[in-house]
């Protein structure tokens, strides 16, 4: 099952040359999500994956750079003739938000449902949850933490044989955790089965302060995506507009033990290795990304995250 | 005194790859005008112009490709501490527009004028005026016509001096319009100053199908921005929808003897090649823009307009 997330748009609270305002597309499997759709997320999307249905928006909360782009995706959607249902989800307050904001893209050719959360309930989806947590910002704020369910351990049909157990629909039951009888001894799944695996998870902050809340979701997270607005020289800043530094953000994500920190919403005065030094000397395992950068989880298993870049050949600068 | 048009977005309702939402940046002298302001405007300036300050902003009608970058655009100016008044004009309905769109923009840090115009209302600018004509959309649209005042005809010093008038004052007051007196002889300003000369004419129509008004207004104009959402081989769809074909804007463009022609609101199944093949056939001194292309407009007498391709490389293929 694949896992990956592309960064859509990596700016602050004003879009740079480079830099798009916040939005993060996270897909797995057939679903697509978007978290946050700053101005001009549906470009971001004709540049990278196509405009596709993507079928929930997560916004974190409700600073106009962080879901300006709702209304011109979902009316773009319209004139395509969209059937599918659409779901937004969002702090309390959505639904008034659209009050104000369907005045602009008007009637829509399909269903658009809008949930307001809070923190703690989990979505279930087939094979894993999304989660909102409190965030400290300076408006009522949330992330997001994406967890997938455990897996059934490795089978091992050595031992199964050895066991007496043939190749065949027993194997089939012993991997759903079913016992087997062979010759009146019972075979249980425990005895072949390797310990369950667990699941992959990725959190996305939005903006914030550091907070124990997002330590605790992003504990032992694959991948972290979190706000790191300013460098360690405004760090009154930060405080100030309740947004992290970079080195924050690592301190953070170390203790959480995450194994890779990936760091956004950049102010316009950076231009990210400022950021990504800060970030590094605590937390090495940090990236930066640019528009359209994605990061592929594959099972831990079978490897650590991917990194992959719009732009390879500026990196051989 | 410059005068010069940027196709900030030259897309249709929907935005591609190539083309930003509908936008177009007059500068004349130090004033900065949007005609309209589509989603990512705000980009589109930082990727050409830089984040300048413009003056005023107007709206030729509300659907939402046309202002949907306008509440991004005027927060982002508040992020940074803008001072400067902006006026925004538009048809009826603005104001009520904005009860919707300051719930995302929130309070600023500068005055925000909001003008609802009704066609032929010129407003009157130093040496220029801007007046609004009605356009035949879906919905109540105006175009908007940019005309400068005449210009005094040229001074023949030569003849002036033959006449006993010399170099000096009297020169001055000759080229203000008033007489002088020389040896009990009166010089009157008709004898050294040649015709007036006309002022350059620039005509936005937003989205319209033909209408007789945008011929008036255009009439000799140096530039007109036309509709040209369609081919000939979706002539249908552009009656039903309220847009033009290319071949339409071509032959008003003619009719109208403007000077130059540029098609935008390309729909997305359009690339540009068959647009502009479709209207030069009727009308050969026309443009299809690409984002960020430029026209600059001399007065008549130093040369016509000059078309600046944003990429230049492109052209090349």
């Amino acid at each position: 099952m694949d896992l990956s997330v592309l960064f859509l748009g990596t700016a602050g609270s004003v879009p740079t040359v480079k830099r798009s305002p916040s939005s993060v597309l996270i897909r797995r499997g057939g679903d697509r999500m978007l978290f946050d759709c700053g101005e001009g997320t549906q470009r971001q999307l004709l540049r990278s994956t196509g405009l596709i249905e993507v079928s929930d928006v997560f916004i974190t909360h409700y600073h106009a750079d962080h879901y300006l782009g709702l209304p011109g995706l979902l009316k773009t959607f319209d004139l395509q003739g969209r059937e599918k249902p659409i779901s937004v989800y969002g702090p309390r307050g959505l639904k008034s938000l659209f009050e104000a904001l369907r005045r602009i893209f008007g009637r829509i050719s399909y269903e658009l449902e809008l949930i307001e959360l809070d923190a703690g309930e989990p979505l279930e989806r087939d094979g894993y949850s999304i989660a909102a947590f409190p965030t400290s910002h300076s408006v009522q704020s949330l992330g997001y933490v994406i967890y997938e369910s455990e897996r059934p351990g490795h089978f091992d049909a050595e031992k199964a044989e050895e066991l007496g157990v043939e190749a065949g629909p027993d194997f089939g039951r012993l991997q759903n955790g079913e016992d087997v009888k062979i010759n009146g001894r019972t075979v249980k799944p425990d005895e072949v089965m390797g310990p369950h695996r667990m699941g992959r998870k990725v959190v996305v902050t939005g903006d914030t302060a550091p907070c124990e809340a997002t330590g605790v979701a992003a504990h032992g997270a694959n991948l972290l995506v979190h706000d790191a607005s300013f460098g360690e020289d405004e760090r009154d800043r930060a405080v100030e507009t309740g947004h992290s530094t970079a080195l924050q953000a690592a301190e953070l994500a170390r203790d959480a033990e995450v194994e890779l920190l990936a760091l956004t919403h950049l102010s316009t005065r950076y231009f990210g290795n400022e950021i990504k030094r800060e970030a590094k000397g605590v937390f090495p395992s940090t990236i930066v990304p640019d528009d359209l950068d994605a990061v592929l989880l594959p099972f831990p298993e079978r490897g650590g995250p991917e990194v992959i870049r719009a732009n390879d050949s500026r990196k051989k600068k």
